[in-house]
Protein backbone atom coordinates (compact mmCIF):
# COMPACT_ATOMS: atom_id res chain seq x y z
CA UNK A 1 0.00 0.00 0.00
CA UNK A 2 1.54 3.57 -0.99
CA UNK A 3 2.02 5.91 2.30
CA UNK A 4 -0.73 8.34 0.21
CA UNK A 5 -3.51 5.65 0.32
CA UNK A 6 -5.60 5.78 3.44
CA UNK A 7 -5.84 2.29 5.19
CA UNK A 8 -9.28 0.98 4.11
CA UNK A 9 -9.58 -1.22 7.42
CA UNK A 10 -8.66 1.38 10.46
CA UNK A 11 -9.24 -0.41 13.70
CA UNK A 12 -7.87 0.35 17.36
CA UNK A 13 -6.70 3.87 16.55
CA UNK A 14 -10.11 5.17 16.06
CA UNK A 15 -12.38 6.98 18.20
CA UNK A 16 -15.41 4.72 17.74
CA UNK A 17 -16.61 1.68 16.23
CA UNK A 18 -17.40 1.46 12.64
CA UNK A 19 -18.94 -0.40 10.09
CA UNK A 20 -17.40 -0.51 7.03
CA UNK A 21 -17.86 -1.82 4.08
CA UNK A 22 -15.55 -5.17 2.52
CA UNK A 23 -13.91 -3.75 -0.42
CA UNK A 24 -13.06 -7.16 -1.85
CA UNK A 25 -14.41 -9.88 -3.53
CA UNK A 26 -15.12 -13.14 -1.65
CA UNK A 27 -14.74 -15.31 -4.21
CA UNK A 28 -11.91 -13.69 -5.80
CA UNK A 29 -11.68 -16.60 -8.90
CA UNK A 30 -15.87 -16.16 -8.87
CA UNK A 31 -18.46 -18.82 -8.40
CA UNK A 32 -17.14 -21.07 -11.68
CA UNK A 33 -13.71 -21.11 -10.24
CA UNK A 34 -12.23 -24.62 -10.98
CA UNK A 35 -11.41 -26.65 -8.14
CA UNK A 36 -13.02 -29.24 -6.08
CA UNK A 37 -15.99 -26.83 -4.30
CA UNK A 38 -19.72 -27.20 -6.91
CA UNK A 39 -20.84 -23.84 -7.57
CA UNK A 40 -23.46 -23.84 -5.70
CA UNK A 41 -21.27 -24.31 -2.96
CA UNK A 42 -18.93 -21.11 -3.75
CA UNK A 43 -22.53 -19.08 -3.98
CA UNK A 44 -23.42 -20.18 -0.51
CA UNK A 45 -19.72 -19.09 0.55
CA UNK A 46 -20.00 -16.09 -0.54
CA UNK A 47 -23.11 -15.30 0.67
CA UNK A 48 -22.44 -16.75 4.56
CA UNK A 49 -18.63 -16.22 4.37
CA UNK A 50 -18.54 -20.19 5.86
CA UNK A 51 -18.60 -23.81 4.38
CA UNK A 52 -19.38 -27.21 6.35
CA UNK A 53 -18.05 -30.17 3.95
CA UNK A 54 -18.57 -33.39 5.90
CA UNK A 55 -16.40 -36.70 5.53
CA UNK A 56 -13.11 -34.67 3.74
CA UNK A 57 -11.05 -37.17 5.81
CA UNK A 58 -11.97 -40.88 6.88
CA UNK A 59 -12.65 -41.49 10.44
CA UNK A 60 -9.63 -43.45 10.44
CA UNK A 61 -7.14 -39.94 8.86
CA UNK A 62 -9.07 -38.29 11.94
CA UNK A 63 -8.12 -40.20 14.53
CA UNK A 64 -4.43 -40.59 13.46
CA UNK A 65 -4.38 -36.84 13.70
CA UNK A 66 -5.86 -36.65 16.73
CA UNK A 67 -3.30 -39.10 18.21
CA UNK A 68 -0.68 -36.75 17.00
CA UNK A 69 -2.14 -33.98 18.34
CA UNK A 70 -1.72 -35.63 22.07
CA UNK A 71 1.87 -36.47 20.99
CA UNK A 72 2.85 -32.86 20.81
CA UNK A 73 0.43 -31.49 23.26
CA UNK A 74 3.51 -33.12 25.85
CA UNK A 75 5.67 -31.10 24.14
CA UNK A 76 6.45 -27.80 25.93
CA UNK A 77 7.50 -24.88 23.84
CA UNK A 78 6.67 -21.47 23.45
CA UNK A 79 4.25 -22.43 20.56
CA UNK A 80 1.61 -24.04 22.99
CA UNK A 81 -0.58 -21.81 24.83
CA UNK A 82 -2.60 -23.05 28.08
CA UNK A 83 -5.64 -22.08 29.61
CA UNK A 84 -6.02 -19.03 31.34
CA UNK A 85 -7.54 -20.51 34.04
CA UNK A 86 -6.02 -23.99 34.28
CA UNK A 87 -2.25 -25.79 33.31
CA UNK A 88 -4.11 -27.53 30.17
CA UNK A 89 -2.37 -26.80 26.85
CA UNK A 90 -4.98 -24.32 24.91
CA UNK A 91 -3.63 -24.21 21.80
CA UNK A 92 -0.63 -25.33 19.73
CA UNK A 93 0.83 -22.88 17.14
CA UNK A 94 3.01 -23.36 13.99
CA UNK A 95 1.83 -26.96 12.79
CA UNK A 96 2.03 -26.15 9.25
CA UNK A 97 6.12 -26.49 9.52
CA UNK A 98 7.67 -29.85 9.16
CA UNK A 99 6.79 -33.03 7.25
CA UNK A 100 4.23 -34.55 10.12
CA UNK A 101 1.12 -35.67 9.24
CA UNK A 102 -0.82 -32.68 10.91
CA UNK A 103 1.08 -30.29 8.16
CA UNK A 104 0.78 -32.93 5.69
CA UNK A 105 -3.30 -32.83 6.29
CA UNK A 106 -3.00 -28.84 5.86
CA UNK A 107 -1.39 -29.47 2.22
CA UNK A 108 -3.53 -32.08 1.38
CA UNK A 109 -5.37 -30.33 -1.71
CA UNK A 110 -8.71 -31.84 -0.07
CA UNK A 111 -8.40 -28.53 2.42
CA UNK A 112 -5.53 -26.51 0.89
CA UNK A 113 -7.43 -26.98 -2.97
CA UNK A 114 -10.86 -25.11 -1.57
CA UNK A 115 -8.02 -22.19 -0.78
CA UNK A 116 -7.00 -22.29 -3.72
CA UNK A 117 -10.23 -22.14 -5.74
CA UNK A 118 -11.64 -19.15 -3.37
CA UNK A 119 -8.65 -17.25 -3.42
CA UNK A 120 -7.63 -18.02 -7.01
CA UNK A 121 -4.13 -17.72 -6.50
CA UNK A 122 -1.30 -19.83 -4.39
CA UNK A 123 -2.03 -20.32 -1.17
CA UNK A 124 0.92 -20.11 1.82
CA UNK A 125 0.26 -20.49 5.52
CA UNK A 126 -0.10 -17.12 7.08
CA UNK A 127 -0.42 -19.10 10.58
CA UNK A 128 -1.62 -22.29 11.48
CA UNK A 129 -2.66 -24.47 15.03
CA UNK A 130 -4.95 -27.10 16.77
CA UNK A 131 -7.31 -25.52 19.25
CA UNK A 132 -7.51 -28.31 21.64
CA UNK A 133 -10.27 -27.18 24.14
CA UNK A 134 -9.72 -29.53 26.93
CA UNK A 135 -12.65 -31.04 28.82
CA UNK A 136 -14.31 -29.02 31.75
CA UNK A 137 -11.74 -26.24 31.56
CA UNK A 138 -12.11 -25.31 27.30
CA UNK A 139 -12.86 -21.50 27.77
CA UNK A 140 -14.57 -19.57 25.39
CA UNK A 141 -13.38 -17.55 22.69
CA UNK A 142 -14.73 -14.16 22.21
CA UNK A 143 -16.46 -12.90 19.20
CA UNK A 144 -13.78 -11.51 16.51
CA UNK A 145 -12.63 -11.22 12.96
CA UNK A 146 -9.54 -13.21 12.32
CA UNK A 147 -8.67 -10.43 9.41
CA UNK A 148 -9.06 -7.48 11.95
CA UNK A 149 -5.91 -8.58 13.89
CA UNK A 150 -4.04 -10.12 10.39
CA UNK A 151 -4.18 -6.57 9.18
CA UNK A 152 -3.32 -4.41 12.27
CA UNK A 153 -0.87 -6.67 13.87
CA UNK A 154 0.05 -9.13 11.12
CA UNK A 155 0.30 -6.64 8.02
CA UNK A 156 -2.19 -8.78 5.88
CA UNK A 157 -3.15 -5.60 3.15
CA UNK A 158 -6.49 -7.44 1.66
CA UNK A 159 -8.99 -9.77 2.59
CA UNK A 160 -7.77 -12.62 0.43
CA UNK A 161 -7.12 -15.46 3.42
CA UNK A 162 -9.44 -17.58 4.90
CA UNK A 163 -9.34 -20.50 7.88
CA UNK A 164 -9.89 -24.36 6.97
CA UNK A 165 -10.70 -26.45 9.90
CA UNK A 166 -11.06 -30.07 10.57
CA UNK A 167 -12.44 -31.72 13.33
CA UNK A 168 -10.34 -34.28 14.69
CA UNK A 169 -13.19 -34.75 17.73
CA UNK A 170 -17.15 -34.31 17.57
CA UNK A 171 -18.34 -30.70 17.59
CA UNK A 172 -21.00 -30.81 19.70
CA UNK A 173 -23.50 -28.16 21.67
CA UNK A 174 -22.12 -29.46 24.34
CA UNK A 175 -18.27 -28.59 23.77
CA UNK A 176 -17.86 -25.23 22.77
CA UNK A 177 -18.68 -25.20 18.79
CA UNK A 178 -17.36 -22.79 16.56
CA UNK A 179 -20.31 -20.28 16.29
CA UNK A 180 -20.64 -17.79 13.25
CA UNK A 181 -22.76 -14.49 12.33
CA UNK A 182 -23.61 -15.56 9.30
CA UNK A 183 -22.61 -12.89 6.77
CA UNK A 184 -21.20 -10.39 8.44
CA UNK A 185 -17.81 -11.50 6.32
CA UNK A 186 -18.79 -8.35 4.62
CA UNK A 187 -18.34 -5.65 6.66
CA UNK A 188 -15.11 -4.83 8.55
CA UNK A 189 -15.71 -3.75 12.26
CA UNK A 190 -13.58 -1.03 13.67
CA UNK A 191 -12.20 -2.13 16.95
CA UNK A 192 -11.74 0.79 19.57
CA UNK A 193 -8.93 0.40 21.55
CA UNK A 194 -4.65 -0.16 21.33
CA UNK A 195 -3.19 -2.94 22.45
CA UNK A 196 -0.49 -3.12 24.56
CA UNK A 197 3.15 -4.37 22.96
CA UNK A 198 3.19 -8.30 23.13
CA UNK A 199 0.18 -8.38 22.93
CA UNK A 200 -0.11 -12.24 21.70
CA UNK A 201 1.80 -13.37 25.07
CA UNK A 202 -2.54 -12.62 26.53
CA UNK A 203 -4.56 -12.63 23.31
CA UNK A 204 -4.19 -16.14 22.74
CA UNK A 205 -5.42 -16.94 25.81
CA UNK A 206 -8.30 -14.54 26.27
CA UNK A 207 -8.75 -11.88 23.85
CA UNK A 208 -9.54 -8.16 24.94
CA UNK A 209 -8.30 -6.05 21.83
CA UNK A 210 -9.63 -6.58 18.44
CA UNK A 211 -13.04 -7.28 20.22
CA UNK A 212 -15.93 -5.89 18.37
CA UNK A 213 -18.52 -3.95 20.32
CA UNK A 214 -22.00 -5.29 21.05
CA UNK A 215 -24.10 -3.19 19.60
CA UNK A 216 -22.10 -3.77 15.85
CA UNK A 217 -22.30 -7.91 16.82
CA UNK A 218 -25.62 -7.41 17.71
CA UNK A 219 -26.51 -5.67 14.51
CA UNK A 220 -24.86 -7.69 12.22
CA UNK A 221 -26.88 -11.29 14.08
CA UNK A 222 -29.94 -9.08 13.31
CA UNK A 223 -32.27 -11.41 10.75
CA UNK A 224 -29.54 -14.23 10.08
CA UNK A 225 -28.71 -14.90 13.91
CA UNK A 226 -25.99 -17.17 15.08
CA UNK A 227 -25.27 -20.53 13.66
CA UNK A 228 -23.05 -23.51 14.84
CA UNK A 229 -20.51 -25.56 12.85
CA UNK A 230 -21.89 -28.79 14.45
CA UNK A 231 -19.98 -32.64 13.00
CA UNK A 232 -17.83 -35.15 13.58
CA UNK A 233 -14.06 -36.45 13.14
CA UNK A 234 -13.14 -35.60 9.31
CA UNK A 235 -15.70 -32.89 8.56
CA UNK A 236 -13.80 -29.58 7.32
CA UNK A 237 -15.27 -26.15 7.98
CA UNK A 238 -13.90 -23.49 5.82
CA UNK A 239 -14.44 -19.89 6.53
CA UNK A 240 -13.48 -16.29 5.28
CA UNK A 241 -10.80 -13.98 7.12
CA UNK A 242 -13.59 -11.82 8.12
CA UNK A 243 -16.06 -13.42 9.47
CA UNK A 244 -16.99 -13.09 12.80
CA UNK A 245 -16.85 -16.12 14.91
CA UNK A 246 -16.34 -16.78 18.59
CA UNK A 247 -16.94 -20.46 20.31
CA UNK A 248 -18.09 -21.22 24.32
CA UNK A 249 -16.37 -23.19 27.06
CA UNK A 250 -16.16 -26.65 26.88
CA UNK A 251 -18.50 -28.17 29.41
CA UNK A 252 -18.07 -31.79 28.77
CA UNK A 253 -15.80 -34.48 30.21
CA UNK A 254 -14.37 -35.04 27.08
CA UNK A 255 -11.90 -32.45 24.89
CA UNK A 256 -12.81 -30.98 21.71
CA UNK A 257 -9.87 -30.95 19.04
CA UNK A 258 -9.37 -28.87 15.81
CA UNK A 259 -7.32 -28.31 13.55
CA UNK A 260 -6.81 -25.12 11.89
CA UNK A 261 -4.64 -23.44 8.99
CA UNK A 262 -4.53 -20.05 7.81
CA UNK A 263 -4.04 -19.75 3.62
CA UNK A 264 -3.34 -16.64 2.47
CA UNK A 265 -3.09 -16.03 -1.12
CA UNK A 266 0.61 -15.25 -2.28
CA UNK A 267 -0.08 -11.92 -3.93
CA UNK A 268 -1.27 -10.97 -0.62
CA UNK A 269 1.82 -11.21 1.60
CA UNK A 270 2.34 -9.30 4.71
CA UNK A 271 3.78 -6.20 5.09
CA UNK A 272 4.02 -3.48 7.72
CA UNK A 273 1.95 -4.20 10.31
CA UNK A 274 -1.13 -1.40 9.89
CA UNK A 275 -1.30 -0.72 13.75
CA UNK A 276 1.89 0.29 13.94
CA UNK A 277 3.57 -2.45 16.13
CA UNK A 278 6.35 -4.54 15.70
CA UNK A 279 5.21 -7.90 13.89
CA UNK A 280 4.16 -10.99 16.33
CA UNK A 281 6.83 -13.75 16.87
CA UNK A 282 7.24 -16.28 13.56
CA UNK A 283 4.84 -19.04 15.14
CA UNK A 284 1.90 -17.29 15.55
CA UNK A 285 2.49 -14.76 11.92
CA UNK A 286 4.60 -15.97 9.39
CA UNK A 287 6.52 -13.04 8.01
CA UNK A 288 7.35 -14.54 4.44
CA UNK A 289 4.80 -16.44 2.47
CA UNK A 290 5.32 -20.41 3.21
CA UNK A 291 3.65 -22.31 0.39
CA UNK A 292 1.21 -24.90 0.80
CA UNK A 293 1.79 -26.64 -1.83
CA UNK A 294 -0.90 -29.99 -2.54
CA UNK A 295 -0.17 -32.82 -3.12
CA UNK A 296 -1.06 -34.42 -6.15
CA UNK B 1 -37.51 -40.28 57.93
CA UNK B 2 -36.90 -41.87 61.92
CA UNK B 3 -33.74 -40.57 63.06
CA UNK B 4 -32.47 -44.45 62.52
CA UNK B 5 -32.70 -45.01 59.28
CA UNK B 6 -29.69 -44.13 57.36
CA UNK B 7 -29.92 -41.35 55.10
CA UNK B 8 -29.73 -43.38 51.65
CA UNK B 9 -28.64 -40.59 49.67
CA UNK B 10 -25.53 -38.73 51.75
CA UNK B 11 -23.76 -36.02 50.31
CA UNK B 12 -21.19 -33.12 51.24
CA UNK B 13 -20.43 -34.28 55.02
CA UNK B 14 -18.29 -37.03 53.02
CA UNK B 15 -14.59 -38.02 53.11
CA UNK B 16 -15.02 -39.09 49.47
CA UNK B 17 -17.43 -39.01 46.28
CA UNK B 18 -19.75 -41.91 46.02
CA UNK B 19 -21.68 -43.22 43.26
CA UNK B 20 -24.81 -44.80 45.25
CA UNK B 21 -27.62 -46.19 43.47
CA UNK B 22 -31.02 -44.73 43.25
CA UNK B 23 -33.52 -45.89 45.63
CA UNK B 24 -37.02 -44.91 43.72
CA UNK B 25 -38.52 -45.50 41.09
CA UNK B 26 -38.22 -43.23 38.39
CA UNK B 27 -41.68 -44.11 36.65
CA UNK B 28 -43.56 -43.96 39.88
CA UNK B 29 -46.80 -45.11 38.18
CA UNK B 30 -45.00 -47.43 35.92
CA UNK B 31 -45.45 -47.21 32.16
CA UNK B 32 -48.86 -47.57 31.99
CA UNK B 33 -49.96 -44.87 34.07
CA UNK B 34 -52.66 -42.70 32.60
CA UNK B 35 -51.93 -39.26 31.30
CA UNK B 36 -50.33 -37.27 28.10
CA UNK B 37 -47.33 -39.20 27.55
CA UNK B 38 -47.52 -42.46 25.55
CA UNK B 39 -45.83 -45.79 27.17
CA UNK B 40 -42.61 -45.37 24.82
CA UNK B 41 -42.20 -41.64 25.99
CA UNK B 42 -42.29 -42.88 29.47
CA UNK B 43 -39.97 -45.99 28.68
CA UNK B 44 -37.37 -42.82 27.31
CA UNK B 45 -38.01 -41.12 30.27
CA UNK B 46 -37.42 -43.80 32.51
CA UNK B 47 -34.23 -44.89 30.31
CA UNK B 48 -32.91 -41.21 29.36
CA UNK B 49 -34.30 -39.03 32.71
CA UNK B 50 -35.70 -36.45 30.25
CA UNK B 51 -37.74 -36.33 27.51
CA UNK B 52 -38.43 -33.06 25.22
CA UNK B 53 -41.85 -32.41 23.68
CA UNK B 54 -41.99 -30.10 21.18
CA UNK B 55 -45.17 -27.00 20.65
CA UNK B 56 -46.40 -27.59 23.56
CA UNK B 57 -47.58 -24.15 23.87
CA UNK B 58 -48.32 -22.13 20.62
CA UNK B 59 -45.95 -19.49 19.54
CA UNK B 60 -48.14 -17.07 20.79
CA UNK B 61 -48.79 -18.11 23.77
CA UNK B 62 -44.73 -18.36 24.46
CA UNK B 63 -44.60 -15.33 23.38
CA UNK B 64 -47.26 -13.55 25.20
CA UNK B 65 -45.06 -15.37 28.68
CA UNK B 66 -41.60 -13.85 27.47
CA UNK B 67 -43.27 -10.46 27.76
CA UNK B 68 -44.20 -11.21 31.08
CA UNK B 69 -40.90 -12.14 32.22
CA UNK B 70 -39.35 -9.32 30.87
CA UNK B 71 -42.17 -7.11 32.47
CA UNK B 72 -41.26 -8.99 35.47
CA UNK B 73 -37.45 -8.93 35.49
CA UNK B 74 -37.87 -4.61 35.70
CA UNK B 75 -39.23 -5.08 38.88
CA UNK B 76 -36.29 -5.12 41.64
CA UNK B 77 -36.73 -7.67 45.19
CA UNK B 78 -34.83 -10.75 46.71
CA UNK B 79 -36.47 -13.09 44.20
CA UNK B 80 -34.32 -11.38 41.93
CA UNK B 81 -30.95 -12.77 41.52
CA UNK B 82 -28.64 -11.17 38.96
CA UNK B 83 -25.28 -12.40 37.19
CA UNK B 84 -22.07 -12.74 39.24
CA UNK B 85 -20.00 -10.63 36.72
CA UNK B 86 -23.09 -8.09 35.41
CA UNK B 87 -26.33 -6.54 36.93
CA UNK B 88 -28.39 -8.25 34.24
CA UNK B 89 -31.26 -10.70 35.96
CA UNK B 90 -29.82 -13.61 35.58
CA UNK B 91 -33.05 -15.82 37.84
CA UNK B 92 -36.63 -14.53 39.32
CA UNK B 93 -37.99 -17.29 41.65
CA UNK B 94 -41.00 -17.77 43.13
CA UNK B 95 -43.00 -17.92 39.71
CA UNK B 96 -45.35 -19.83 40.83
CA UNK B 97 -47.40 -18.13 43.39
CA UNK B 98 -50.13 -15.43 42.21
CA UNK B 99 -52.06 -16.18 39.55
CA UNK B 100 -50.13 -14.27 36.47
CA UNK B 101 -49.56 -16.02 32.83
CA UNK B 102 -46.34 -17.97 33.69
CA UNK B 103 -48.42 -19.30 36.73
CA UNK B 104 -50.82 -19.98 35.00
CA UNK B 105 -48.88 -21.63 32.75
CA UNK B 106 -46.81 -23.59 35.30
CA UNK B 107 -50.64 -25.28 36.58
CA UNK B 108 -51.57 -26.22 33.01
CA UNK B 109 -51.88 -29.31 32.87
CA UNK B 110 -50.20 -29.62 29.47
CA UNK B 111 -46.97 -29.16 31.73
CA UNK B 112 -48.50 -30.28 35.09
CA UNK B 113 -50.07 -33.63 33.84
CA UNK B 114 -46.90 -34.80 32.92
CA UNK B 115 -45.08 -34.35 36.39
CA UNK B 116 -48.24 -36.34 37.56
CA UNK B 117 -48.38 -38.68 35.15
CA UNK B 118 -44.87 -39.45 36.04
CA UNK B 119 -44.76 -39.03 39.96
CA UNK B 120 -48.48 -41.12 39.91
CA UNK B 121 -49.36 -38.93 42.85
CA UNK B 122 -50.89 -35.08 42.96
CA UNK B 123 -47.84 -32.60 42.47
CA UNK B 124 -46.77 -29.57 44.72
CA UNK B 125 -44.66 -26.39 43.59
CA UNK B 126 -41.18 -27.11 45.46
CA UNK B 127 -39.82 -23.72 43.26
CA UNK B 128 -40.01 -22.31 40.00
CA UNK B 129 -38.33 -19.68 38.47
CA UNK B 130 -37.52 -18.31 35.04
CA UNK B 131 -33.53 -18.43 34.57
CA UNK B 132 -33.24 -15.68 31.84
CA UNK B 133 -30.00 -16.33 30.34
CA UNK B 134 -28.82 -12.40 29.03
CA UNK B 135 -26.97 -11.80 25.63
CA UNK B 136 -23.33 -11.51 26.27
CA UNK B 137 -23.30 -12.34 29.86
CA UNK B 138 -25.44 -14.72 30.39
CA UNK B 139 -22.93 -17.15 32.52
CA UNK B 140 -22.70 -21.28 32.56
CA UNK B 141 -24.28 -23.08 34.85
CA UNK B 142 -22.08 -26.42 36.30
CA UNK B 143 -22.94 -29.77 36.52
CA UNK B 144 -25.50 -30.81 38.90
CA UNK B 145 -28.62 -32.76 40.26
CA UNK B 146 -31.09 -31.00 41.73
CA UNK B 147 -32.02 -33.33 43.78
CA UNK B 148 -28.80 -33.33 45.44
CA UNK B 149 -29.49 -29.78 46.72
CA UNK B 150 -33.04 -29.99 47.37
CA UNK B 151 -32.32 -33.25 49.70
CA UNK B 152 -29.20 -31.48 51.63
CA UNK B 153 -30.33 -28.26 52.10
CA UNK B 154 -34.35 -28.66 51.76
CA UNK B 155 -35.19 -32.06 53.33
CA UNK B 156 -37.03 -33.65 50.22
CA UNK B 157 -36.72 -37.24 51.30
CA UNK B 158 -37.07 -38.95 47.90
CA UNK B 159 -36.37 -38.58 44.28
CA UNK B 160 -40.13 -38.12 43.55
CA UNK B 161 -39.70 -34.74 42.09
CA UNK B 162 -39.25 -33.33 38.46
CA UNK B 163 -38.80 -30.37 36.88
CA UNK B 164 -40.25 -29.28 33.55
CA UNK B 165 -39.07 -26.48 31.30
CA UNK B 166 -41.07 -24.62 28.72
CA UNK B 167 -38.86 -22.72 26.12
CA UNK B 168 -39.81 -19.28 25.16
CA UNK B 169 -36.95 -18.02 22.96
CA UNK B 170 -34.73 -20.05 20.74
CA UNK B 171 -32.15 -22.56 22.36
CA UNK B 172 -29.64 -23.28 20.45
CA UNK B 173 -25.62 -24.45 20.28
CA UNK B 174 -25.00 -20.48 20.36
CA UNK B 175 -27.19 -19.61 23.70
CA UNK B 176 -26.18 -21.95 26.31
CA UNK B 177 -28.78 -24.63 25.99
CA UNK B 178 -29.93 -26.88 28.43
CA UNK B 179 -27.06 -30.31 28.64
CA UNK B 180 -27.41 -33.16 29.97
CA UNK B 181 -25.96 -36.86 30.87
CA UNK B 182 -28.62 -39.34 29.51
CA UNK B 183 -29.15 -42.27 32.00
CA UNK B 184 -26.77 -39.91 34.74
CA UNK B 185 -30.54 -40.12 37.43
CA UNK B 186 -30.22 -43.79 38.10
CA UNK B 187 -27.05 -42.48 40.31
CA UNK B 188 -26.63 -40.41 43.19
CA UNK B 189 -23.49 -38.72 43.38
CA UNK B 190 -22.38 -37.78 47.04
CA UNK B 191 -20.50 -34.56 46.76
CA UNK B 192 -17.59 -33.42 48.76
CA UNK B 193 -17.48 -30.54 50.99
CA UNK B 194 -20.29 -28.56 53.18
CA UNK B 195 -21.47 -25.36 52.20
CA UNK B 196 -21.28 -22.20 54.40
CA UNK B 197 -24.49 -20.52 55.71
CA UNK B 198 -26.86 -18.36 53.64
CA UNK B 199 -25.25 -20.73 50.80
CA UNK B 200 -28.02 -19.68 48.39
CA UNK B 201 -26.97 -15.98 48.76
CA UNK B 202 -24.08 -17.40 46.16
CA UNK B 203 -24.75 -20.50 44.84
CA UNK B 204 -28.06 -19.19 42.76
CA UNK B 205 -25.41 -16.83 40.78
CA UNK B 206 -22.46 -19.92 40.88
CA UNK B 207 -22.76 -22.88 42.45
CA UNK B 208 -19.22 -23.95 44.36
CA UNK B 209 -21.32 -27.06 47.22
CA UNK B 210 -23.01 -30.03 45.59
CA UNK B 211 -20.90 -29.96 42.41
CA UNK B 212 -19.65 -33.63 41.58
CA UNK B 213 -16.57 -34.45 41.38
CA UNK B 214 -14.72 -34.53 37.53
CA UNK B 215 -14.19 -38.42 37.60
CA UNK B 216 -17.62 -39.15 38.42
CA UNK B 217 -18.80 -36.99 35.46
CA UNK B 218 -16.42 -38.49 33.52
CA UNK B 219 -17.43 -41.95 34.32
CA UNK B 220 -20.84 -41.19 34.63
CA UNK B 221 -20.63 -39.74 30.47
CA UNK B 222 -18.64 -42.28 29.22
CA UNK B 223 -20.53 -44.16 26.27
CA UNK B 224 -24.17 -42.17 26.43
CA UNK B 225 -22.05 -38.70 26.03
CA UNK B 226 -23.68 -35.21 26.74
CA UNK B 227 -27.19 -34.06 25.23
CA UNK B 228 -28.35 -31.00 24.37
CA UNK B 229 -31.74 -29.77 24.84
CA UNK B 230 -32.09 -27.42 21.15
CA UNK B 231 -35.38 -26.54 20.56
CA UNK B 232 -37.70 -23.03 20.01
CA UNK B 233 -40.35 -21.57 21.81
CA UNK B 234 -43.26 -23.34 23.43
CA UNK B 235 -41.25 -26.38 23.70
CA UNK B 236 -41.15 -28.43 27.25
CA UNK B 237 -38.44 -30.47 28.27
CA UNK B 238 -39.23 -32.73 31.45
CA UNK B 239 -36.55 -34.16 33.25
CA UNK B 240 -35.89 -36.23 36.47
CA UNK B 241 -34.88 -33.99 39.45
CA UNK B 242 -32.04 -36.16 39.73
CA UNK B 243 -30.65 -36.10 36.38
CA UNK B 244 -26.89 -34.70 36.01
CA UNK B 245 -27.47 -31.05 33.88
CA UNK B 246 -25.39 -28.22 33.16
CA UNK B 247 -25.49 -25.00 30.56
CA UNK B 248 -22.75 -22.79 29.09
CA UNK B 249 -22.96 -19.02 28.36
CA UNK B 250 -24.80 -17.05 26.34
CA UNK B 251 -22.24 -15.89 23.42
CA UNK B 252 -25.16 -14.74 21.29
CA UNK B 253 -26.22 -11.05 20.92
CA UNK B 254 -29.86 -12.82 21.94
CA UNK B 255 -30.98 -13.48 25.69
CA UNK B 256 -31.99 -16.98 25.62
CA UNK B 257 -35.41 -17.71 28.49
CA UNK B 258 -36.98 -20.56 29.94
CA UNK B 259 -39.45 -21.11 32.50
CA UNK B 260 -39.01 -23.98 35.10
CA UNK B 261 -40.94 -25.41 37.52
CA UNK B 262 -40.35 -27.97 39.68
CA UNK B 263 -43.40 -30.74 40.32
CA UNK B 264 -42.90 -32.93 43.78
CA UNK B 265 -44.64 -35.61 45.19
CA UNK B 266 -47.28 -34.41 47.88
CA UNK B 267 -46.20 -37.85 49.83
CA UNK B 268 -42.75 -36.12 49.03
CA UNK B 269 -43.04 -33.05 51.24
CA UNK B 270 -40.15 -31.99 52.53
CA UNK B 271 -38.93 -32.54 55.88
CA UNK B 272 -35.55 -31.17 58.18
CA UNK B 273 -32.75 -30.77 55.82
CA UNK B 274 -30.55 -33.98 55.30
CA UNK B 275 -27.47 -31.71 55.51
CA UNK B 276 -28.43 -30.47 58.73
CA UNK B 277 -28.56 -26.17 58.57
CA UNK B 278 -31.54 -23.80 58.41
CA UNK B 279 -34.23 -24.42 55.37
CA UNK B 280 -33.67 -22.13 52.36
CA UNK B 281 -36.06 -19.25 52.03
CA UNK B 282 -39.47 -19.95 50.75
CA UNK B 283 -38.84 -17.93 47.73
CA UNK B 284 -36.29 -20.52 47.05
CA UNK B 285 -37.56 -23.42 48.19
CA UNK B 286 -41.44 -23.77 49.69
CA UNK B 287 -41.72 -25.42 52.81
CA UNK B 288 -45.18 -26.67 52.71
CA UNK B 289 -46.77 -28.01 49.70
CA UNK B 290 -48.32 -25.76 47.37
CA UNK B 291 -50.78 -27.26 45.30
CA UNK B 292 -50.14 -27.26 41.36
CA UNK B 293 -53.83 -27.83 40.83
CA UNK B 294 -53.92 -28.04 37.07
CA UNK B 295 -56.67 -26.29 34.56
CA UNK B 296 -59.54 -28.70 33.44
Amino acid sequence: MPASAPDPYPSRRVAAPQLLPRQDPVLHGGPDAPGPLARDELLAFERDGWLLRRGVFSAAEAAALADEVERLAGIADETRISEPDAPAVRSLFAIHRGDGPLARAQRDRRVAGLARQILADEVAFHQSRVNRKPAFDGREFSWHSDFETWHVEDGLPAMRVLSAMVMLTPNTAANGPLLVIPGSHIVFVSCVGEAPPDHHRTSLRRQQYGVPDRASLTALASGRGVEAALGGPGDVVIFDGNLLHASGGNLSPLPRCNLFAVYNAVGNAPGRPYGGGSPRPAHVAEPAPQPAAGSP
